[in-house]
């Protein structure tokens, strides 16, 4: 029996496109000779529809377009992923397609409702497992979750008998380091069941979210015998041949795929892709960067013409009488270096102009920090007029250490549409920035930007550690305090300083309000700023307690 | 048995205060012979706690409270809600203290999961029914929902017999209406279970929600015999006397609390207690409103004023060329109506020299869409610089008509803390204008103000109804679409004009990425933008289909 996993970069609310990519792979795949064609969790509709999923009409739209690909299908086995509506009821569905017409559906029975995931707000459990026969081989279906919870899946198949092949259809999001935890999954479920598994997972950017393929294919032993390209479309393939009673034997007909050598390796490919398909998927065909020398903004713009190629990228500098003469240059060498438009427009009038109306009233100070804030406020101002004239996105350059203190302006440098690198602390946007450079041979970004002492250049001499604690103490905490929901007692008590681990916190809390209204980017760890992360804006706890 | 519902403003995070709050009331209850005294759901935490319960020492800290309740209240009995984390699971649970101690411990069965809920995010089911007896009043204990689903509840409380008084605990958020919703549960309840029923519900506002109080007391019958304060915080009494078997007698010893009249003075209230709590409870002491002289600003102020005081509110009107004389002179009228601190900042000087900055880069026009989102955008910028300078919160006045369909400036009239009337439709805009000049006996909002035609005023001769479809038949298709979630179809059908509906949809689906990105207001319908509807930016659905 041949299986192929048909990993994709489904769109969200796009079924007659979606449907239109799983036909045109269904054709490749009866070119290959496959039996079981298997597409991801609600590939048909995308994921997560969110509250799509409360409209009727969108519900029956994709009934319809199940039966639709059916039709367009009529060899061999397909497993796709729907929401499907049934008796008053949503459920989070893989419809088995064959002869043209729908011939089973099986309900997915652990809805996930932690990190991003809000499923129990959609979907009811199903209840009844569904098992089939394909070329002499008895398949068990699963969505995503249900082979998390090994307890559960063995109380939910144990009058089951027979299963030599598990198929789970997937929508799993990237963070670094999650394949490995996907591969034990996937392995611990195989050996628990004695059954060969295959696990087809999604392609693709939707909103903060990436979702990096990867799907994988392990024998009944546990062991991974193959896995699909990471972030990128593909059509995976295995033999899986019935031999003695329950036991099959799988084969890998086609070469091994190269795989991202290290985190920072994954973490680059993930912010291409959530870039590229943030913009392109809303119809954006150029980018806008405020460039200001610094590392974070080098990173972006690198990040974007990897993403979207060099024509697409423009660079906008807009110097004060605060930025060296070093860093104006980087600014330039940078775009020449990247190849992309780039155009200076100098705040200085401006500046002027709004101090002397501010003045106008009572209280208002050319220094301090409104005063700082009003520069990038104007850039923002700039920057958003050239998106309007110019039909261009804006990405913002924002890092999650920044993000995580506040050290930023609203309305100023959070000013855009997309924020590439929100989810990157800082000492991960140096690493990156290296291994753009080793990538390209040369140094794309110029090594003074790399070395240079990080400023936000809104007055005289300023330095970043002059409001901030060292960005590796920095990241430690917040790493601490978001990821792992540690007090300050705890992060002391790991030997952390007592005054920054306050300062971090206090911080943190503080700026919920800017978080809020920021433009979502592309979720790297564990736990991003978003939907990963839901804290009241009005919230007087403070975690030194205990 | 004497029972009162002490409904009170919880503080999301401060366990200390709300402690504090609860020996006050608990010190009052004592005098006024209360046997048995009910504090809301989660009341010890404020509600909704959101992720800062998945903080190990938040729930320690909440446990911690709890006892600290108890040992400040040793005579009778109080029950109270708190997050219990117990055998690695967390609750969201009912105490009962007793002699200074934890006694038992209720905790919600069913947990909502959809609209503005999240509770399956955080919390596991109890299972257990929690009853015992008070001066001869047999008691059965239930949170928020328990006692919304009527066929689950006789289920859950099968085994148990002869209960006389159900206590339900609720953080039950505003909407317009949803009174008659609430009393109907609770009459319904008591019809049900033959027993009197009490409801104590929050008051107080919570970023964009507001509890409004009006704790209800029914007897067996179903009658609502007593109901506390709207938007108030209340110590509710009634006496609940044991007579034959199974039977309890209800009689309320103090007079009847008057009630809002209907939902614009309903809606009025929630938005006055919206942003009171929601400026106080971030730590500031005044607010910022940029003054247009059209109505949603007025309304704002107004409403800002008497949420806050005019002396914590300050107006500035910022005109262009575009600004008639009428309504700069409009705008000076309703603060001085009002009171208020008001200042005149021309906006001409910088448009202008933003003009000639951005005319150095290719493409920019002084005419079109650019152009005017500058002037909104120049506007936000004074706005924020004075709110960073004067330490004052800068409310946005948006409504719901223009923030659906995206008739707004991003970083420009956005630009903000709060939005005070995001969920308010333009006809209720005029309805809440004429309430307020109605209570105030005189036209505290200019009478000009509610009749002129209404413009953006970002260019000449600018009218609404040049970009928006009349705003009674915009509000119409805008809530079958959003509060109903009907298709094209479906509102064509009821009579709607095919061209206004679709482009009403396509509007509000593209515009989702600046509702993303805007301040948090007062939820006053039943679905509002945030965490009632959560809907993906990057979205290829239209619901022109079926």
């Amino acid at each position: 029996m041949r299986l192929g996993l048909g990993q994709f970069n489904s769109v969200v609310g796009d079924m007659a496109a979606n449907v239109e990519a799983m036909s045109r792979i269904y054709r490749q795949a009866m070119e290959k000779g496959i039996d079981l064609l298997v597409f991801p969790e609600l590939a048909v509709c995308g994921y997560p529809p969110e509250d799509l999923l409360h409209k009727r009409h969108f519900l029956a739209a994709n009934e319809k377009a199940v039966r639709d690909l059916a039709a367009k299908c009529p060899q061999k086995t397909i497993i796709v992923g729907f929401p499907q509506h049934y008796h008053s009821n949503t459920y989070n569905a893989a419809a088995v397609l064959q002869g043209g017409k729908v011939e089973a559906v099986y309900r997915k029975g652990l809805l996930p409702n932690y990190g991003i995931f809000d499923e129990g707000r959609y979907f009811r459990p199903g209840a009844e497992p569904v098992v089939f026969d394909i070329e002499g081989v008895r398949i068990a279906l699963t969505i995503c979750a249900d082979i998390w919870t090994l307890e559960w899946m063995a109380e939910f198949f144990k009058n089951t008998i027979g299963i030599q092949l598990i198929v789970n259809i997937s929508a799993s999001p990237f963070h670094a380091g999650k394949i490995e935890t996907r591969r034990e999954v996937v392995a611990d479920c195989a050996k628990r069941f004695k059954s060969a598994v295959c696990y087809c997972n999604l392609v693709g950017g939707q909103d903060e979210l990436v979702f990096d393929g990867r799907s994988i294919i392990a024998d009944p032993a546990g062991k991974v015998v193959a896995m699909a390209k990471a972030f990128e479309e593909d059509l995976l393939i295995a033999d899986i041949e019935p031999k003695s009673k329950n036991k099959v034997v799988v084969s890998v007909p086609e070469k091994e795929r190269s795989q991202p050598d290290d985190m920072t390796e994954e973490m680059y490919a993930a912010l291409v892709l959530g870039t590229r398909d943030y913009t392109i998927k809303n119809g954006f065909k150029r980018v806008l960067i405020g460039l200001s020398g610094g590392i974070d903004s080098s990173l972006v713009a690198a990040l974007a013409v990897d993403a979207l190629g060099k024509e697409a990228v423009c660079g906008i500098t807009m110097p004060s009488r605060f930025n060296s003469a070093e860093t104006i240059s980087d600014a330039g060498k940078l775009a020449e270096n990247l190849g992309i438009e780039f155009y200076t427009v100098p705040i200085g009038e401006a500046l002027d102009e709004f101090n002397s109306t501010l003045g106008k009233v009572g209280g208002w100070s050319s220094e301090g920090l409104a005063y700082e804030n009003l520069q990038a406020r104007i850039r923002g101002t700039i920057l958003m007029s050239l998106s309007n004239q110019l039909g261009a996105l804006v990405l913002t350059t924002g890092n999650k250490s920044e993000t995580a203190v506040g050290y930023s302006t609203l309305y100023g440098d959070t000013a855009g549409g997309f924020a590439v690198i929100k989810d990157v602390y800082k000492t991960q946007v140096y690493r990156l920035a290296e291994y753009i450079n080793q990538r390209a041979g040369k140094d794309l970004i110029p090594r003074d930007v790399i070395t240079r002492i990080p400023s936000a250049e809104l007055r005289e001499h300023q330095k970043d550690t002059d409001s901030l604690p060292d960005y590796d103490i920095l990241d430690e905490v917040l790493k601490g305090y978001i990821e792992l929901d540690k007090s300050a007692k705890e992060l002391i008590d790991e030997g952390l300083d007592e005054k920054i681990v306050k300062w971090v916190i206090r911080a943190v809390d503080r700026n919920e309000y800017k978080r809020r209204q920021s433009p979502p980017g592309v979720k790297i760890t564990p736990k991003a700023f978003g939907k990963d992360r839901r804290m009241p804006i009005v919230n007087k706890y403070t975690s030194f307690g205990q």
